[in-house]
């Protein structure tokens, strides 16, 4: 079990209640920057590289959160970069010293935090290690790396802090919520965070004002190696490629069983993405259940009952080979197999065909909760709860990684285009494992989970599910954010 | 690329064209057996250590094939096991010294032939190595221990042979054919073998004795690393995880574009396991195009060139995966995982419930052959091919491994039951792996070549189907047994 106590010399932490004891976290908000300059002693420039989706939203988070201080914000790019143009429009320039060569700005910072693409971390970290100055502070927003060295027997460079600040939603979410906390204090993506090295103690509030900065609702604290497995399992499982798999599974037993696309579509992906996240990031899990009328809820009991086991089955598994570092060496094989080869898009199916249909005809229907798809969503992502929690996962990071991130992060902006579309641009490797793993859970649940669906529910996992924990850790969750729901533009 | 040229004290060999050149190979039959004690010279007593199907089949075809000579064989069991009265009921007993425990009959044997399952074999093989008498040769029926021993750091013990005979067929063939075989001589199941290890220069004889033994058509040369490779890749493709893979879709597919469910059955998996497989098997691949109308080309064309790509990407990465260990890996994790847990079976799925229907009224049609699934399965067959040459495996092992296997073994058993029951009864290796993969190719197909099969067909691709140097191999493969089709109880 992750040690998830922690102090801190600069910020006001609190205590927050979660199944079998405590966790503490930091509450955060705009009425923390002020202290930023004091969590950031001996920090005098931050340099991001990278403007990926984390990057472009991580560097203009802190720039603007910093504004006023004598803190300087910069972005590195590769030589050659295609992204130079959109940094100088969101105001990174070489003229004024806040655009520049990654190893250049590498060398000039005493924050560098690595925000480039997995592949390009594996094949790089070396020269930008070489490139440190003297005690500056690494900073990683996932496990990746500690992944990538462990399989390759490297490390991390001697007498540098690491730290990571790990946002639990897509880089497009930290920015717009960041946004919109212009407004209302507190919105934003909640954020994990680990320290890896300390050499000069300073490592804690460093991480935390980082994370303040970014606008975290609220930070907790976790390992690397414990930020890695959740984070590589989630984006295989509930997050990513478990989606993929219901939506196709669901859309094509709904049209099996009598529905026109567009009802099939409607019934499946868009409930997903749309009523049922929707109910959990306003009212909890339980309340997916509760709102149903009493035949909805026997079919949702028995959905519930019927994949609950396949779910559980195929997270387990994910869980051991990225435990074990073999998930990390097939994205390895795939990205020398692939070269430069584009990866084949998933989009091409059927069902997404009638996906601009049904987004049209929004306005004109509220679409309530479909029992049957909410039944297998619910399960598989209470199944991901159980196999983090067994596995020994903080509390925070089990429900963020499982729950939060995905109705108030993903699943709207699968809402905003679908899912597919969501699959085929994320990082390649969460690409490459949700291409893995989607059609391990389409094919149980095709051919389990859907066949047992006309069985008598399972009591035992049904009370299991009502008096679970995970709706206690989620509402001491939800109690650290204003209400807000991003709006995906 | 692998030699396949040797020679043989005993035996006269024979030159087989092939594709780019020549290998050797011995041709099988009956009129051999006055040989096998030469062959087996300085072996008295064989060891048969398991009764899985391999074991069972083995055990009773060496018998029978060194009846009248002084060599005994006897069957070695572990302490308990279950096989103890199926292994008495066909003549092996305790009684006249050929039923035993395994490592007191692998004390008492010249030659140990290891048939347990992969996963006693991984917990066992120091123990019974410890219990070889000195200069015992070890016989393996694949690779699976070279592989387990190379991801553990382990190695076969020094001062013995190490020989390879592996069928390319399931046990229950290689039983079946051998008793066909004495009224057709040469009826049977193609071997390769493979000589790892050779202190006494006795090996090749050795190998080659034991396959004629067995009632091989014709023996053909490979490594032990070679033969793990396309053993355990074929598997997870064209012999296993892809058919499972190939009908759940097309079923699918037809009942989605209006199919009933016995109309759909009988055009995917009927069709596969029926004409397409006797199709091949009897006139080869090419024939399954030629024998089609004009506008049963058309789709056939189309459906080849929408298959092939994502075929040969999947196959590639299950190649990588294997060479590479991590798909080992991935078996040992499960086990460990599932332990004495039984693993869920796949044969729920709608498509299988008729099954039995379109069965029984077999005798009333002749099913022709489904140009839309001839088009898909042919496409992912020769895809296998293609992966395989390109790795530089021998090319007997290639067409065996990809074709012969499949049509000639493995489809005449799916055939007589269906696809699932094959999937959910085979070695825990294979369904490891076929669980694995079949959902791959399903959802590739589904979500990336079916789409595309209203595209015009590549002409550059169905050139080079049909000048294809398969064709070549597989001629020449078939030229040396007699036409005989395995008889299915």
């Amino acid at each position: 079990m992750t040690s998830t106590t922690y102090t801190s010399a600069v910020f006001a932490l609190e205590t927050m209640d979660v199944p079998g004891g405590t966790e503490t976290i930091l509450r955060g908000g705009r009425h923390l920057f002020p202290l930023l300059p004091e969590a950031f002693a001996g920090v005098r420039r931050i340099g991001v590289i990278g403007w990926g989706p984390q990057g472009r939203a991580q560097a203009r988070n802190l720039r603007d959160s910093l504004a006023g201080t004598d803190i300087r914000v910069s972005v590195g790019l590769r030589p050659g970069s295609a992204s130079v143009a959109d940094a100088r429009t969101h105001g990174f320039t070489e003229e004024d010293g806040t655009l520049g060569d990654w190893l250049a700005v590498t060398a000039d910072s005493d924050l560098v935090i690595l925000l480039i693409a997995d592949a390009a971390l594996a094949a790089h970290h070396e020269e930008i290690f070489a490139a440190l100055k003297p005690g500056a502070t690494i900073g990683l927003s996932h496990g990746f790396l500690l992944g990538h060295l462990r399989a390759t027997g490297g490390e991390f460079p001697p007498g540098h802090g690491v730290i990571a600040v790990c946002p639990k939603g897509m880089g497009d979410s930290v920015r717009r919520l960041y946004e919109q906390g212009a407004e209302i204090n507190g919105a934003g993506i909640n954020s994990s965070y680990a320290v890896h090295a300390d050499p000069d103690g300073k490592a804690t509030d460093r991480a935390l004002g980082w994370s303040v900065a970014l606008g975290s609702p609220y930070t907790f604290r976790t390992t690397l190696e414990s930020e890695y497995r959740s984070d590589i399992v989630g984006e295989r499982a509930i997050l990513l490629g478990a989606v993929h798999g219901i939506v196709e599974s669901l859309f094509t037993r709904y049209r099996l069983t009598g529905d026109d696309a567009v009802t099939a579509y409607e019934r499946s992906c868009e409930n997903v993405t749309g009523p049922i996240a929707r109910t959990i990031s306003q009212a909890g899990l339980r309340a997916v259940r509760e709102e149903l009328d009493p035949a909805g809820r026997e079919i949702f009991d028995r959905l519930y009952s019927a994949t609950y086991g396949p779910a559980r089955e195929i997270v387990a598994e994910i869980y051991d080979e990225v435990a074990d570092g073999t998930e990390l060496r097939s994205v390895v094989l795939a990205e020398r197999r692939l070269g430069a080869r584009e990866m084949s898009g998933i989009g091409g199916s059927p069902m997404w065909a009638v996906g601009a249909e049904v987004r049209a005809r929004r306005a004109e229907r509220a679409l309530p909760v479909d029992p049957f798809t909410a039944g297998v969503f619910v399960a598989t992502m209470t199944a991901q709860v159980d196999e983090f929690a067994e596995r020994g996962h903080p509390w925070s990071e089990i429900v963020n990684e499982s729950v939060i991130e995905a109705v108030d992060s993903l699943l709207p902006y699968m809402h905003a285009r679908d899912v597919a579309y969501m699959v085929d641009n994320c990082s390649r490797t969460a690409r490459l494992g949700a291409r893995r793993w989607g059609p391990r859970f389409q094919a149980a649940y095709e051919q389990i989970a859907y066949p047992a669906s006309e069985l008598p529910p399972n009591e035992a996992l049904l009370t299991a599910f009502d008096t679970h924990p995970m709706h206690e850790a989620l509402a001491a969750a939800a109690k650290l954010r204003p209400s807000v729901d991003i709006s995906v533009a």
